[in-house]
């Protein structure tokens, strides 16, 4: 069970439940967040490069930090990020679609100076038919355990 | 006036407006995508490394979409990613924040095969003490002038 960063194993795979997103909750998101014609309108989206209406990308970085934190890979720690690098969306997300995520630990780095590391988990965030629909590699801090 | 891929040049700057957090909106963002005790109590986040409640890093990557788009950098052509690098949350963003963006084209590469060229614009989100609290580089898609 991990429960420090000492636990963890560059290798070590987690996977999320999963989490439906509604037509009501693009438009919601969007409505606040990133009011453009793919993301708020089926009609106005149809005459877009995404040929209808798809999720804010940041939107879907939402939603995947909601699977992560639920997939508890750190165990009892909360994720706590500085940063993110090779962030891409891969497919647009529809309405109705199921989003799980899975994630492999790339690298940990323990820190010289303090009681903690950082680990890369590569997430990819996949639909219902198993396509991959985005990806991230967070720079997370996790504490190491107390000697 | 930017209009097209064409009419943007590297260095082109670009502002947006100002936009205010409330605690409510972090408590909103959070219950929904980001449960941790940073950004949903205020005695919880006193406890953390945060020292005391913050937004989420997604929820601030979320309201800096909002201000990007509402700078329209790219003229009449909405913002279209395909991803983002060097995301790093740098400061958090606490309850009452006055954020603003800040944008500066770095790389303009025009596509071989379509209409159209990748703009690498790297935007920094500012609080109201002028603190740089977040920086991403997305790989935005514009249309070139139909010839």
């Amino acid at each position: 069970m991990v429960e420090w960063f000492d636990d963890l194993k560059v290798g070590m795979r987690f996977k999320s439940a999963a989490l439906t997103v509604s037509k009501d909750d693009i438009i919601r998101f969007a409505t606040e967040y990133d009011p453009q014609p793919y993301h708020l309108d089926d009609e106005a989206a149809k005459k877009t490069m995404l040929g209808g209406l798809a999720a804010s990308g940041w939107h879907t970085a939402a939603i995947a930090m909601r699977l992560a934190t639920d997939a508890r890979p750190f165990g009892p720690h909360p994720l706590l990020g500085a940063g993110v690098d090779d962030l891409r969306w891969l497919l647009p997300v529809r309405p109705g679609d199921t989003l799980y995520l899975e994630g492999v630990v790339t690298e940990l780095v323990p820190s010289r100076s303090k009681p903690q590391g950082i680990a890369r988990v590569k997430w990819t965030a996949y639909n219902q038919k198993g396509e991959a629909v985005y990806t991230f590699n967070p720079i997370a801090i996790v504490p190491s355990r107390p000697k």
